[in-house]
């Protein structure tokens, strides 16, 4: 079993926070099979502001109506908080910075393993990244050094969130799909589910969906494939050819 | 003993590949004590060309005169050829590779000590990165997983190269600032020295110089200070900081 809503991005375009992922949240959210009425938020890929203004910030923009929002860092037993939980929500931040905290708190194993029994996994960028077999198609910095860079691996596909097209004139680093190219060249048989700024991955078991607006692509060491805006795309969940 | 030549990058504005690069390097390596015949070309950062194809860029473009540049990838004895090396050289492109690789080979003990003892060493963008004392500040996306982030620390203070004022309009990734402000918020007893393109340090010994018409940005929790282009900045050599 599996429920997940893999979010490119907290904003998309010129919209407010979190204002794109509400109707997909609260959508996703209601179809569970029993009625949720708290949700566990994880703020640790958040660096520049407090857990507590994090926990504000998402609390007021996502307005999850009668779904409480309790947020993990007030937890004084936090496994025991991902075992209560009813569903996960892992903001965006530093991928690094999430990954390190929760190799910290010794989270990794339980939230993969209640996730794999049905408990309901939201995450947007970082949150996304989270998700994948390991964090390394972050865009961000490495700020600070986990354990290990393998992740939960929801889904046997790595996801690069925030996705662009961006070589910037008269700059020469690495445009992001030159980095990418670069991570599939020291991974051959892995695969990149890019997902543009605005797009998200629904999965409900065997079933995977790509939803927003705009097409989203695969790479892999192969070639590129592009994903059609609200088409499901199964296939990316049937083989696991991800070595590490 | 001390000398060093770290670079931003390889190209700066619309001049051709390592051109801006060129006189730096003849100049840093003709006024070592002893006459340099022949110096060593680290190309492990390199990940979309093969290395031979990269020694060969290098050679083109450098056009070092008397001095035969030799590369690590040809040697069947890593840690010898270091030892025996009268200068290094160290390409750009991937930390995360470049970093793994050195680990993998068990020299990066030898080119601390060696470069400590006097051993020249030159190094752009990955290579200007492996001279600070961890990769936490390389642009670079982590596609593969090195044993650890801790690097040469040739310097005691973290090296940001390329660095520009990036945030691009109607894209919400983190700008290159926010990151760099995400690293300090999490490590605030370090220094970031963040150097545009075309702008490089030259140490000797207890000198540090900011070479290139371009000023630079020393970074820190505190706050942040300009570092005006070709003045010395033997300060930042002065106290080390760093926690890790």
């Amino acid at each position: 079993m599996s429920r997940l809503l893999l979010l490119s991005s907290a904003m998309a375009g010129d919209t407010g926070y979190l204002v794109w992922t509400r109707p997909l949240i609260k959508e996703f959210l209601s179809a569970h099979s029993t009625p949720i009425t708290r949700a566990l938020f994880i703020p640790h890929a958040g660096v520049s502001k407090g857990f507590d203004t994090y926990l504000d910030h998402v609390r007021a923009a996502l307005d999850l109506g009668d779904i409480t929002l309790d947020s993990l860092h007030d937890s004084d037993d936090p496994e025991s908080a991902i075992r209560r939980a009813e569903a996960l929500i892992v903001g965006g931040g530093n991928t690094f910075a999430l990954v390190s905290r929760l190799y910290d708190l010794n989270l990794m194993d339980v939230i993969r393993k209640r996730v794999g029994e049905g408990l309901p996994y939201i995450g947007w960028s970082a949150g996304a990244n989270l998700a994948g077999p390991t964090l390394c198609t972050t865009n961000d910095m490495p700020i600070v050094e986990p354990p290990s860079f393998r992740t939960l691996e929801l889904v046997p596909f790595q996801i690069n969130p925030h996705f662009i097209v961006d070589k910037s004139a008269g700059h020469h680093g690495e445009s992001r799909e030159e980095r990418l190219a670069e991570y599939l060249t020291l991974n051959p048989n892995s695969r990149v589910v890019a997902l543009p700024e605005g797009t998200a991955l629904r999965r409900e078991d065997d079933r995977l969906e790509l939803l927003g607006e705009r097409d989203a692509w695969l790479l892999m060491h192969q070639g590129t494939q592009r994903l059609p805006a609200g088409q499901p795309c199964d296939g990316l969940l049937m083989s696991k050819v991800i070595e590490y």
